[in-house]
């Protein structure tokens, strides 16, 4: 569904039976009747019933007013509010196509979403976003998208399967189904007044769409500056101060179910300033597939809020009116006459179960059920997307000369610093120092070499095995974590005959592949056994690596190579750090 | 101002100098130092500085934090808050011209108005509407101009000086300075799906502006009705039931100031509610020159809603950051880096009354007084618009066959009805029926004949003399109230020989004249003067008629012609019926 979809509710013909059905002249297509519906505005929940024409809200009247309807509903016991909306996601992260991921998601409520197709586009440029579109447009899930701003997010450091300068991004800009500048990422660049990220700022403002911001750590001077930009909103909160100082500073929040341990202290100071403020919405980011699965989208970030103190009727509003209000979706986030009629049938506000769901007008979802299959695009655009031959054990080496070597190391994951180690060199490759690890990435979109850069970690547990893995931010470049040559060699060999994916290697064999044949990032195969594969990805990483727990594992894998974040950062060209701009090609500082 | 403005703030240079500036490697061009900010969306009151950069708010940051700037202005005892937003108003209802309006509000903090240039429309048709959009395009207040939905308001009940069809408003709506169809007052023609207003609707739903509503009383299917059909506001509501029903129903709220015994109760209603819900804003709808000048605008509004109860930083919000939301406009109503430079410096948050106002970065006023005159448009499209000849005494009254008649009256003002009466014929004349008075109008835009239909009035008080006028919803035809024909004639040439205006007459003498030479509807002079000949009418008329308050006098004479509302209302044409959509050219029912 497009941005200017609002449009296909203003038909003449449409309006005329809705305001005849409205006034009684004319039975409803779809009357939901003896529920109660939970007012996100006023935040009161009363008795009403809702009488559809199409895909318009036509009436909400009291209950047993109105009887006459092609179909009525039988809504006792529910709680009735507007379908979910997710203001800012990545579909990739979920390793689902966008029809699997709607159809996880739309049974639980959520009926839109704004995808930032950052990944694909990572790895495909515009043929990734067009595919973006295109496997949007057929499903019943609203889908606004949003143009990659930070493709590559670190220029000059790496080498991604794209890049999306201004030009580009204005000319996505132009087309009807985007619906603004994804978050953008390169923070310094625009405070320090990079041309190419005030260029892609600027033509975001000058199409009058949405420019999303990712605001990490940034406060003062800097906060005011990447605001003074133009950026409006921000996900990537880090503290409850951090919240509060966001909020005041006059950003939208979008208040991110992926980082739970923080979620508790937000609901407290949002209880504490007294009000949910209308710039207050909700977003997943990212949800792995087995998180998907066993626990949701939209609907789980909400769950955990209420469970952790906030009022039911603010986790909704925020995840409706407040997201609608953020995308000038006057249609959307509310249960009204003249409005779309994106419905969530509620068992209770505590576990928000659904019992029906609406989109457009039509009934998508009952209990818990998709009541059709959503349809999935042809996915020959985004396959075999790993351009890299079969990779020896000497790939994953580090020559050098001499017999001793001082070389720098990543030292301790997530938030790296540069590390310092002495080791010696055997038959011309540098032996991995003393309680280090090694990462290899290689380049994989054929737009330069695909030669394996190799560096040392410090600090990131030990290694008794490997995991390769084409999911990696932001160029998804083939990356390889490990202790020893053989299990690397064997995992890269693995995920790249898979066409991409995940895999994990331990004395030489295969202990789980996950293949994620499209793009390296996404597979056809259904939710439920993707999810069961990255659970298995998941106990396998907990068999070869001392390192808890599994999902900062994850997190800090699939970012280790995200240069654009301060830190070394090991990219398809070599050590990286976005600070001096400079590259290693090769760890080794000195031959001793 | 245009509604395509937000672009000014998106030139690359601006938009550099600004991050710049908040970087803090380039001077402000303004510091507003030591004030106290209202944060509007989280109604949280702090110690904050603000830079500004040409039209933008570049930085705001911790005090005494930045002290390089061109311009440094000591806020020290203000509050700052955004500027003030009214969401429905007419400036013809107060008489002056759109510069005299804009200097009557600016120095109150009024920094934007929402302008439904129904009754220049009504009187010059396109013509006016353009004059409007001239006339304040060289203003300091932003406004936003609405396309008059309702011209005439009663087709084929009356004759105004122009007829909008869906074709005119569609062409108003391509017009970048409109913002939207003002409201649609035709209530019935919507809900009964009548061609003409349907597809009016249809224009604004198509050109994706507002569609802004009238819906004074509408409630179940017809209140549906009404929404479905795609209006989405309202400011006619009648009690604090009807606000929180329609409320409830979804719409958004511009609470009007011009019906003040409502206030307190909608103050409670919403007090009830235990927060502001985020469609409320506020509005003027109508002010007279003599409340403008002693009271204020919106910012009247405000004082009032706050001495009846409501939270002042609910009443703030209303006005700005609520109003910004309803019209899409994210450049406004929040003080925040990258939003547009409309601030107001309150001394208190109880009289409202302010230090300094700035609009799009420049001070506009300061201690209550404009900096630089508001310029004027040139008026000559606007004059001679009352196209009558002197009018005789035989033009007020009614002819009649026979001695005696049975008549058709207006009974009661305001919420008018059929009456009867039987009275005498006199020379040909009909003799008003004992306690009546008459009401004679004149069609005055040369479209028609301009002969005057009389028509008689019981329960409107004793006339001893006469009032005239040219301000008489909606078409603003010559109208004469009075007791004896020789003081309507003089009122009525007094008028016509002004251009159009107002005029007390008694015992044959000219006690007030207000000329409003522009339209019939404003005048060129000082709001000063305007608001003193205003106030002088209003005690002339106290002693012409018993009734009281004259406040209600002048809402039941201005509004003894608006045909669209339910009841019989003498028009150009004669008594007209909305309910039967008929016309009595003479009062006369039978001679007897």
């Amino acid at each position: 569904m497009s941005r200017q979809e609002p449009m296909d509710l203003n038909q003449p013909d449409l309006r005329a039976r809705a305001v005849a059905a409205a006034r009684g002249d004319a039975p409803f297509d779809v009357l939901i009747m003896g529920g109660q519906l939970l007012d996100v505005v006023t935040g009161l929940i009363r008795d009403a019933d809702i009488g559809l024409v199409g895909p318009l809200i036509a009436s909400v009247h009291a209950p047993q007013s109105r009887k006459d309807a092609e179909e009525t509903i039988d809504a006792r016991g529910s709680i009735i509010a507007p379908g979910l909306i997710d203001t800012h996601m990545h579909v990739e992260s979920s390793m689902v196509t966008p029809a699997e991921y709607a159809a996880a998601v739309l049974p639980r409520g959520v009926t839109t979403v704004v995808w930032d197709p950052h990944e694909f586009g990572n790895v495909h440029g515009l043929d990734g976003v067009r595919w973006a579109i295109e496997a949007s447009r057929g499903l019943p899930l609203r889908v606004i998208l949003l143009a990659p701003s930070c493709v590559p997010s670190a220029p000059g450091l790496e080498v991604a399967g794209a890049d999306f300068g201004a030009s580009t991004i204005a000319e996505m800009l132009r087309w009807p189904d985007i619906g603004g500048v994804a978050e953008v990422m390169n923070m310094r660049g625009v405070i320090d007044g990079d041309p190419r990220m005030t260029s892609i700022v600027n033509a975001g403002l000058a199409s009058g769409k949405l420019v999303c911001g990712h605001a990490r750590g940034l406060e003062g001077s800097d906060l005011n500056a990447f605001m003074a930009a133009g950026i409006t909103s921000d996900h990537e909160l880090t503290s409850a101060a951090d919240l509060l100082q966001k909020l005041a500073a006059g950003l939208t929040i979008e208040l991110r179910g992926s980082h739970d341990h923080l979620l508790r202290e937000f609901v407290a100071a949002l209880n504490g300033i007294g009000q949910l403020p209308s710039t207050v919405t909700l977003c997943t980011d990212d949800v792995f597939p087995d998180e998907l699965y066993y626990c949701g989208g939209l609907d789980d970030v909400i769950r955990r809020l209420v469970s952790y103190g906030m009022k039911p009727e603010w986790a909704l509003r925020a995840a409706t009116f407040n997201a609608a209000q953020r995308l000038k979706r006057t249609d959307l986030g509310l249960v009204a006459a003249g409005r779309r009629a994106d419905l969530v049938l509620f068992k209770d506000l505590v576990e928000f179960e659904t019992r029906m769901v609406f989109a457009n007008g039509r009934a998508v979802s009952r209990d818990g059920a998709m009541c059709q299959e959503a349809a999935a695009l042809e996915s020959t655009p985004l396959q075999h997307s790993v351009k890299l031959p079969v990779l020896a054990e000497d790939d994953f080496r580090v020559g050098s000369e001499g017999s001793r070597v001082r070389v720098a190391t990543i030292d301790r994951p997530r938030f790296t610093q540069w590390g310092e180690a002495e080791t010696t060199v055997e038959n011309g490759f540098v032996v991995p120092p003393e309680g280090s690890a090694m990462i290899a990435v290689a380049h994989r979109h054929g737009k330069v070499d695909g030669i394996t850069r190799v560096g040392f970690l410090t600090g990131w547990g030990e290694w008794r095995g490997a995991f390769c893995t084409t999911v990696s931010h932001d160029s998804h470049n083939l990356t390889v974590f490990g202790g020893n040559v053989t299990d690397m060699t064997i995992a890269a060999n693995a995920v790249i005959a898979a066409g991409g994916g995940m895999a994990v290697v331990q004395d030489g064999e295969i202990k789980v592949l996950l293949p994620l044949p499209l793009s390296g990032l996404v597979t056809e195969a259904p939710l439920q056994e993707t999810a069961a594969t990255f659970r298995a990805i998941r106990n396998a990483m907990e068999q070869i690596v001392d390192w808890k727990p599994p999902y900062l594992v994850f997190k800090a894998c699939f970012g280790a190579t995200l240069a654009c974040n301060v830190g070394p950062h090991q990219t398809d060209r070599g050590i990286a750090d976005v600070v001096t701009g400079k590259v290693m090609e090769s760890p080794v500082l000195e031959i001793l």
